[in-house]
């Protein structure tokens, strides 16, 4: 085995005061394969600076804007350069960095949503087909062990017939208006930056990307109830669905912002005729498990723990009883999208969600948003692949 | 202070086999208001004679029919004669044996549902106002203390202004078929003996009673969703509904009875602008109050306890830390019954859902079925005072 | 089968004001098995009477003492006389009155503990083996349908060979001094009323029960460290011991009643070389079991539960998912107690605690307060059967 | 502000297969503040340089032995030499290699235990005092941010005076014997390599050390019962003890690595006059608040959340509702030393445990392993400050 080169990352976005920024980084060092090597931090000249300093970067690599560092990271030598783009901005920058970055070739790492709409999503697609580049998409809640184990007992018939499903995703920090909460509500809660849609764009599409993860089947219908329950706001901060999958199954997706005191209750549960199981984002190790007729069990999270299918043990770091959390999850996807980047695959990393997850969740927040507007009760999502 | 007699109670129903008769004996019995004087417990005479016998009855008030019972009832001193009847039959006798009782004079406690459909339901309120006597009907989660708490945090502004509510009650009970499962399966999915919907009628009534009870508010708009998900059985098993309230909060019920390995896990939550509320029937003697930038606490069932309302101190017996149940909730209902019977009112029994609260029942019944074969989204539930 | 007559009981205690009467008249009555005919509830004469008419008492049988009481019943015809007395009086007086009660040939059902100390409880047993009655104790917790489970876990080898074992029972209602907390505090840390100890008396005893119960193993020696936390109590009110048992396990119990906040949190744990469990009282519808090697699951009680043993599947009243509490496991030692009155049996009544769990717990009483004031380490509980 | 530069670490231990060498890495590299560049990682030569090369090291600092590091490390220039020497071998090397890394004037950070026993971490001190450089030990429980909160807690009076105080640590991993578990086992089961005591140093440390930080006060006698519960063990594999602490309070320490089925079950519970709180490491991110005569509240761990001292909310990465684990934990001691470092202080760092720490733990194992072989039943902790 030949000495392990870090691979060198660049980050747009996550200047100071900024909060998915940082904890890509964490992320990205987590297990020791990027060495983050330059950054357009902030349009604000010295929080730009500031934020590389902290970061222990080298002056000359902490640049003013994007575009700038496109073109001088191209002119350095190929052994220096950045080679995986990693873009926190606010939402509307996604799809333009995105596409500079890959016609550049370089590979994406981008927060989610992907874009602002479907249509911007699947302007993405013929960059990444034309470059010879990854495509990886922070849908982090997919790089938790427990839900792998959740997706493989689906797939190994734990369950059953999958019949229903439950998601559901309340928050409380948007209950108050955005002039006395947090500042992070401000873009997010601006069309302009944030896309079409508030609380579906920002929180609905974890949960319905989890669900089509761990059911390994789409969603073909819903009947959407959006409401915009804060005055002034301009848009939605809250939601609900009934939902229809391709194979039968029926459930319901929730995904609110203004459930006062909550913090990010992420939860879903899925039941077939053999059993049902439950997972929580906020106690993420565990995964219980009803088997019809017998007593409940819970798979734990952990080296070495009974039960676990490789796809969740090989996601852990640390034998069982030591928790791992939300920093652990997104570290999963920066490792799997590692592991892809050394062995020179193009499109999608193993493991990691890519543009087809992107522009899933466009297709999903697009039918929200037309299905709240409806009279009609049942709303197709396209069939996206 | 006088002695306290004790009440003269009959049965219809609740013979060997059945389940929720023996539940209103315990209940009636816990806390030492009522005497069991008379039953019909089943057509089957064998079983109607064991079980008078193991109740301690006199052989001669153990009587072939309900019809029987009332006539020779009737008949009796009036110190010696039944006061209350306690209907416990299938849902279909539930109508004919109420009025028959109340125009007979006697007070009725009926199991839910109070009638197979709405206009049945109507049809008791003549007999009800014509005769003089009490009309109970054992919405048995009513009588948790700590739902009673819930209640009063949001009459008394706890919550401020509510807008969201998910109420949902998972069973697993029919994940099999009624052949494999069961044998309280097979009356409760037959039409004839349950009336149009199976699991609204008989769960989804329960989480909607107690959703507006706690609310204070009514429902006024849903958008339902009911399936049939076992193969041949006859009625729903399963439903979900987007809901509105009459003061503009909206949010989801959710009602099942194939979400297999699932108890009674009946559940509701409510968000204000000032706090949220959680409460779950399987862990009764707690409401989670999340007031809007605290730390959460936590309120306790039992005499003595921090924080609790006169409503629900009044309802517990033992003091913090002896766990009470859904035995106690409805005897909770019983006592509360007695207390109006003693004081010789009519009509409805403070702290006890009548008959107003089982017409509500059946409209929203009749709503869900309604939208639920609708192409339009939403369906109004028509006010029913 | 002949008509089942209701077993006829007195009381001596549980006036106005006392708690534990009432939740034994609460407990006798769930089942339907015992009718109340008499009392001597208090000495105070208006509470006395208030009580008895309260509990529809004819009052020719509400008496001024409990020794009127004894007299005077016996003067009645066999088929109206009390034939259990229950006995709720404070500690002191449970000997006498246990004495006086079984030699008049009543059957005694006593609240816990049997006496003040191990001479006096260990008097009790020749009045006991003389007078052809029988003799209950309500060490309420062994009442629980899944501490029945948990036993016999232990008795079936689900465990293995027991190494260690783990009972706590932190309570907080004394935290604060007797002058400005709960009047129940006064007479419980009186030692002429409720013997030497104080803590270990009142709830260490249960801890120690429900231990060598669930095990069905003696502890054999302790190492113990009393402490009258609360300045100017002339009683223990908090402790722990080191312990081992005949079969060599070794564990700890804890019993304090200044855990500030806590309720009655007592919960065991036991681990054998093949899988461990645990079981809390405040939510005593589940036991947890960690078998070597497997996830671990949960049994939880109700009718029809998969996995229960069939002594604690006879212990519960209801299907899943509808909890029972404290006054149901009290219900199933007076039931219990009812079965063996009925079979006109003596000494002991299967399933419910009696003279020998009495004894043992003083001599556990006894051990605790020898060993406390001792620098050696290691202190012997006698043998006591 | 100038360029951060990141602080330049080599490691002993941690070769493939070891546990807590790869838990360092990811811990150091958390946060951004280090750069590995040098390593001795096993005797083993190929495993030595495997993992050098997936480290992605320089070859030449690959090391065959800590001594070799050290002295070559020694010759490098200062500006690229190793400034912190982070030690993960079995416990016997822990202290020959701290002494002679300080004696060369690297600063330490050395996995817990710091010695085999008293007198060895004792003569840690005169190296550390005379060669300014830092002493860091990785009690990694002290790292959690709630740990800081309910420290925090109980030195701003939420408590009161502390009365009572119980720690446990049960683990389940050895409850089979060495030849069918874990490899981890053998080493640490072997007094050669692991010191006089097995489960009270490997987790009763760690407890003891919670409980005396939690407390801010000592633990001043104890009385212990240690195991060795497998047979042919040479080590003890559980125990546990009475405690008495400096300022009066009294309690219970277990630590037990034969409860079959637990995981890492750190638990910590305080209470005082005017309150308790309970912290349990599975479930890192919330303190349980239990104040007299409120209902009880639950602090939680993150950016932004209410109630928590600063102290803890320095030490959260996220807003609440990501839930942040063991290596987070372990990370906010690295970087608390990181500060130390760059801020050139020496002997302890602000926030990290150090020698004083390491010499306590000492103190506590000699006391354990001295009173449980007594038969007096308090034993004395030397006073080591």
């Amino acid at each position: 085995m030949a000495r392990m080169e870090k691979i060198r990352i660049g980050m747009v976005g996550g200047g100071e005061g900024a909060f998915i920024g940082a904890v890509h980084r964490h992320a990205a060092a987590l297990d020791g394969q990027y060495e983050l090597v330059c950054g357009a931090f902030s349009r604000d000249a010295g929080n730009n600076q500031r934020t590389g300093d902290s970061l222990s970067l080298d002056a000359a690599r902490v640049y003013a804007s994007w575009e700038t560092l496109l073109e001088k990271e191209l002119k350095l030598p190929e052994q220096e350069r950045m080679e995986v783009l990693v873009i926190v901005t606010p939402n509307h920058l996604h799809v333009p960095i995105s596409i500079a970055a890959m016609e550049a070739g370089f590979h994406v790492f981008c927060e989610k949503p992907a874009a602002l709409n479907l249509a911007e999503a699947k302007s993405l697609k013929s960059h990444l087909d034309n470059n010879n580049v990854l495509y990886g998409l922070a849908h982090t809640y997919i790089g938790y062990p427990m839900v792998w184990q959740a997706r493989q007992m689906v797939l190994n018939g734990q369950l059953g017939n999958v019949r229903k499903v439950y998601v559901e995703y309340p928050q409380g920090w948007l209950t108050a208006s955005e002039e006395t909460s947090n500042k992070q509500a401000s873009w997010r809660t601006d069309p302009s930056q944030s896309g079409g849609s508030g609380c579906m764009g920002d929180i609905g599409t974890h949960a319905f990307g989890l669900l089509e993860f761990i059911l390994s089947q789409k969603v073909t219908h819903l009947c959407a109830d959006l409401n915009t329950v804060v005055e002034g706001r301009r848009l939605d901060d809250d939601g609900a669905a009934l939902i229809r999958t391709e194979k039968g199954a029926s459930g319901v997706l929730i995904a609110s912002q203004v459930c006062a005191g909550e913090e990010n209750a992420l939860k879903i549960r899925v039941y077939g005729d053999k059993g049902g199981l439950e997972w929580q984002q906020m106690e993420p190790n565990s995964v219980i498990y009803r088997p019809l007729g017998e007593p409940y069990r819970v798979y734990r999270a952990g080296g070495g723990q009974p039960g676990l299918y490789d796809e969740a043990a090989a996601r852990c770091r640390t034998p069982g009883g030591h928790p791992e959390g939300y920093l652990e999850a997104m570290a999963n996807l920066y490792t799997a999208f590692a592991k892809a980047v050394r062995a020179k695959q193009t499109g999608t990393a193993e493991g990691v969600p890519g543009l087809t997850s992107g522009i899933r969740g466009m297709a999903f927040i697009d039918a929200m948003l037309s299905s709240s507007k409806s009279e009609t009760k049942w709303q197709a999502i396209p069939d996206t692949e």
